[in-house]
């Protein structure tokens, strides 16, 4: 059984986690759980040497010194630095240059929590073993709640660990979220995906063939320092940016989909944080200085300033720098849209 | 009619308006309900010169350079340092001893807030009035709700513009104050007292003789430099605090009382302040920046970084220096028991 390869992907701004991520310090690269990063928990639950290669990992230039910090005790670690932010789509066709045809690909997001990780690997080698026979395999999450804020994929007939995909759903509204959960064959697009690297260079010629030939001239003109990669900014700059869920999993005939109840979350927002972390016996949790009285489900995050709060409840409390953020739970998801998370 | 003599004291730690309030920065000297401080606001109440005399503000050394910054519009205001905390009777005394014996004092608290001057100014002439024929006048709240933090005093046999007290309650449990509410003969004591200033001294020489002789001892040794009268320290440490509730309103028989209906708060906690505060549609009040998004009755008060809330209802965030403090309305009471009020 070869080595699979994994390709971690380091993107996305993540507002809602204002004021601790800001754009210079985005999600990936803040112990939001205690202990090690999302980027490096990332890393880590690929990194037994004797199921995974070194990792290659795809991020923007501002990242760089980021990474190359985190990821220090992650031996052989390659990085490709995007000349753009093009989404996924072009990002995933970068690192699939950096591999052999037949090399089995796994694709992480690197914002993402995985709690059971047993879970994880079980579904990573049904996905390798469909990957080996030609699919490109995405990896869904059984749902637990009418979520509004993910993508759906519809299983259809079943293959051996997994099914073919049905069909690719946009953010559903609430009474299709709620039919989706009734169904039972629906699960979350995790943004996990598998397949080697030359089955999805062929997908995307077949049917994203400009984004295809200007990556590989993107590639053609790479320059390589060390273990980093620097693509032609030029050709790269010039793509149209997709993701690769519209861009080939969609339009492909050879999509599958592994299901995994491996306690996934996107971290989307401070509720998802609280719902991660570790916590005490009223549920609270704090990092920094904080007293809490008579607090149940409080999430307490400073940086310096000590925190003391009295009788909330399902109350989110953020001290960074020269921004305090005090949020209902239920409210968390409006952080985004505050003033303050978009530099205003 | 002859002047009264304004007494402002200026005591008392307020721990449960922590982390404004702190040791070197007491709540009558704090910006509470925007543009002039608690203290101000009690010098400002007794400011017409065709009514009041300039005040005699009583306080500690600690104090001076804040009372001579704030006070420094209020022309002809004298200043007693007391050498010692020794409760308000031995600081009245003090006071007492710098006027003639006919005049009349009007001792006011410099931490409380009277929302109606107009009604505290016409409870003074009934106060004045009685002081005037020899009685030592207490100003009575009419209560609106069963507090358990005040004092209350039950009203006796009417008088003109007052009534006799029948006697002094401490602090009541919840049902003794619900039936004090009933009974309609009950109001709160606003430490707010008038008699004149050689009543005072005597009735204080007959009830508690070794204070009075003791005060007397450190008037004869003060020092005076411009407007400021420094009493002998020794005889006043060696006094024994006591309040003037104890030492002598409870013990005379000129004890009477005015009711005032005043809008009258003691500003005890951040939920009175928001209570007084000018308030916008929804309730909420903010000094310093904020961003509320869904929020009512939300009090923010910021001394540098930026407060941004969502969904928050009845909660007071308070950020200072290197203190956050975020507390439900209710828990408000709780503050003075944080471990940062108690300078841990």
């Amino acid at each position: 059984m070869s080595v699979i390869h994994p390709v971690i992907l380091c993107g996305g701004s993540g507002t809602r986690l204002w004021p601790r991520s800001r754009a210079a310090r985005p999600k990936p690269f803040l112990d939001l759980l205690g202990g090690r990063t999302l980027f490096q928990r990332s890393l880590d639950r690929v990194g037994d040497p004797d199921r995974f290669a070194p990792p290659l990992i795809v991020a923007g230039a501002a990242h760089v010194a980021a990474i190359e910090e985190q990821a220090a005790t992650h031996q052989g670690a390659r990085l490709v630095v995007e000349p753009a932010a093009r989404n996924t789509a072009p990002a995933i066709a970068l690192a699939a240059h950096g591999l052999a045809p037949e090399d089995i690909m796994l694709v992480c997001p690197s914002d993402h929590h995985i709690a059971d990780e047993a879970a994880f690997l079980a579904g990573v080698e049904r996905a390798a073993q469909l990957a080996g026979e030609g699919w490109l395999v995405a990896f869904g999450i059984a749902p637990t709640e009418p979520a509004t804020g993910y993508g759906y994929i519809r299983m259809g007939a079943p293959l051996a660990g997994g099914h073919r995909v049905d069909r690719f759903v946009e953010k559903p509204d609430r009474a299709t979220a709620e039919s989706f959960l009734a169904s039972g064959d629906h699960v979350w697009n995790g943004g996990i995906f598998c397949m080697r690297a030359g089955r999805y260079r062929e997908e995307l010629a077949r049917h994203r063939p400009a984004m295809a030939a200007s990556v590989d001239e993107a590639m053609v003109g790479a320059a390589s320092t060390g273990r980093q990669c620097h693509p032609a900014p030029a050709p790269f700059a010039a793509i149209a940016g997709e993701s690769i869920d519209y861009a080939v999993m969609e339009k492909t005939n050879h999509a599958a989909v592994v299901s995994a109840d491996m306690g996934w979350s996107d971290i989307g927002s401070w509720d998802a944080v609280l719902a991660a972390r570790a916590r005490d016996s009223d549920g609270n949790s704090t990092m920094g200085r904080a007293d809490l009285v008579e607090c149940r489900n409080v999430l307490v995050e400073s940086d310096g300033p000590r925190v003391s709060a009295i009788g909330l409840e399902d109350v989110v409390i953020v001290v960074d720098g020269d921004e305090v953020l005090v949020t209902t739970r239920a409210g968390a998801q409006a952080v985004g849209r505050l003033p303050g998370a978009s530099g205003r």
